[in-house]
């Protein structure tokens, strides 16, 4: 089973406590392009202007990405400019150039329609419910969205989460979409507004599946090399997605494996800029560090007051 | 197997965004010993003024802790008055008045120096070393400590360091304390002070246990009602130690459990102000919420590039 992606392709300018790197790869669709097609084919769509380089999308290619629904207009590629403070926990913008996605109007190609598993990455939310109009019998939605839209256009959020099945949002917009301070609480207020399935990223702290009244919590992997968090979410909700829709099951047990796998793709993802890592990447690599983010969870409970 | 604390005995006055409580019963030595005698028996070693209500540790004598190292001085007891902010990962002090607490030397009755699990609370590192001085034959010996002494006393913070096995702190700690970032390279430093295992709290994240090579990620239970975060450290760590006393065992998977039921112990207390919630809670409700946690972190993978 395959999975269609839009989102956002883009020329990214990161600046690290460590080091930085101008112009590299960069946008939603590419990154969660990247970890998807680990585990499945991917029908992309996004939109690039007459500065693309469409070589570098080569490695995408060759593992089964489908350009299919890249659009080439007139005019410059989005571009982002943006610098990590200390723990890499903050970002600040420098600049946020829209180009050509800012009239970015997605419309799939025939053979796309059929997809099940869709992810709306982080747009414009009635870009995202038009893109999801066009599919025929979409199986499993997923979104993810941001303070910009949540605070700036809030009925055409709501109009779009009504129909998803999955939201994969940060802690702070979690408070913010819901009005709650806690988390949990805030959490089943988003559910009352269509996602019957929460996943909260967290950053260092790993990731909570919240699923019907089922809590999943996974670490997330100790980095010690961590460099550039940019395109770390997007690559989680492709090694999430694409894990589903290779094994074409989205049960409980099933949306478990798939946070741990969308966790141990983040955690190489973090170790270089752009998708520099996910090129060299191994499956075999993702399977251990899966296995590794197992062992860290494991335990085994007696009742602490029974006699043995 | 009982354990041995040293610590605070104070009244605390809290503010909350929810609620207020002024003078109530606090300290270190009291939500450890409060959290350690569900599982075994505690000997407190602290100190109070004349103004201090003896019978409000009727409930702590109950379960089996012993007074006899709390002395009582001319003066009044240790108080300590705090707000917090917003989602209660922040906290101002309104004033801390150590009163008695300023000049204390623990002294251990001679019926105390043969405990071998020893919980060393947030106070003076020079106290801390001394008081295991006293100790005769210590086996597992664990410490908490502040930014406090990080910055004001590290020769000293370092002597106690160097005898101890495990360190409880939090995540800003850490760095302060190995002037590193990133949190796992920053415990490796901290484990070549010292302690070879480190538990780090992190609040609403949970905790991550590392013992030499080895990582264990506990989440943190869901608390929907978090009503009074103070003492919730102290908690976890009786919680921890009282388990590791009453199992008599320090193995990595004894370790593991450990830090489970102080997870599960915390998110009691946060529940209400002061020790209120310990003070009515069963092992049964302990036993429950630690097996909440464990399927809070379930899942089986198998390889998912091999055909089934």
């Amino acid at each position: 089973m395959s999975v269609l992606v839009v989102g956002s392709m883009a020329y990214d300018s990161v600046i690290t406590p460590r080091d930085e790197r101008d112009q590299a790869l960069g946008g939603s669709a590419m990154f969660f392009s990247a970890a998807a097609s680990f585990f499945t084919g991917v029908d992309l769509v996004a939109v690039v202007g007459e500065d693309f380089e469409i070589k570098e999308l080569d490695f995408l290619k060759k593992r089964g990405v489908n350009l299919d629904g890249l659009a080439l207009e007139k005019g410059e590629t989005f571009r982002w400019k943006g610098r990590y403070l200390d723990d890499m926990n903050e970002r600040e913008t420098i600049y946020t150039h829209l180009n050509v996605f800012e009239h970015f109007k997605p419309s799939l190609p025939e053979h796309y329609r059929d997809n099940r598993f869709i992810f709306l990455a982080n747009i414009n939310p009635d870009l995202q419910y038009n893109v999801l109009e066009q599919v025929r019998d979409p199986q499993f939605v997923a979104m993810d969205t941001m303070n910009f839209w949540i605070t700036g256009t809030p009925e055409e959020l709501k109009q779009t989460l009504s129909k998803v099945d999955a939201l994969i949002i940060n802690d702070s917009e979690v408070r913010l979409l819901s009005d709650e301070q806690n988390i949990f609480i805030g959490a089943r207020k988003i559910q009352q507004m269509g996602p019957r399935i929460l996943i909260i990223k967290r950053g260092e702290y790993g990731a909570t599946l919240i699923h019907g009244n089922s809590y999943f919590n996974c670490p997330a992997f100790p980095v010690e090399q961590l460099f550039d968090p940019t395109g770390a979410g997007d690559t989680f909700a492709g090694g999430l997605l694409g894990y589903l829709a290779r094994t074409d099951k989205v049960d409980n047990e099933n949306l478990r494996r798939a946070v741990v796998y969308a966790t141990a793709l983040a955690s190489f993802c973090v170790e270089a800029f752009s998708a520099d890592r996910l090129k060299e990447l191994t499956t075999k690599e993702i399977q251990n560090r899966s296995e590794e983010i197992y062992h860290m969870t494991r335990f085994e409970l007696k009742n602490a007051w029974e006699k043995a």
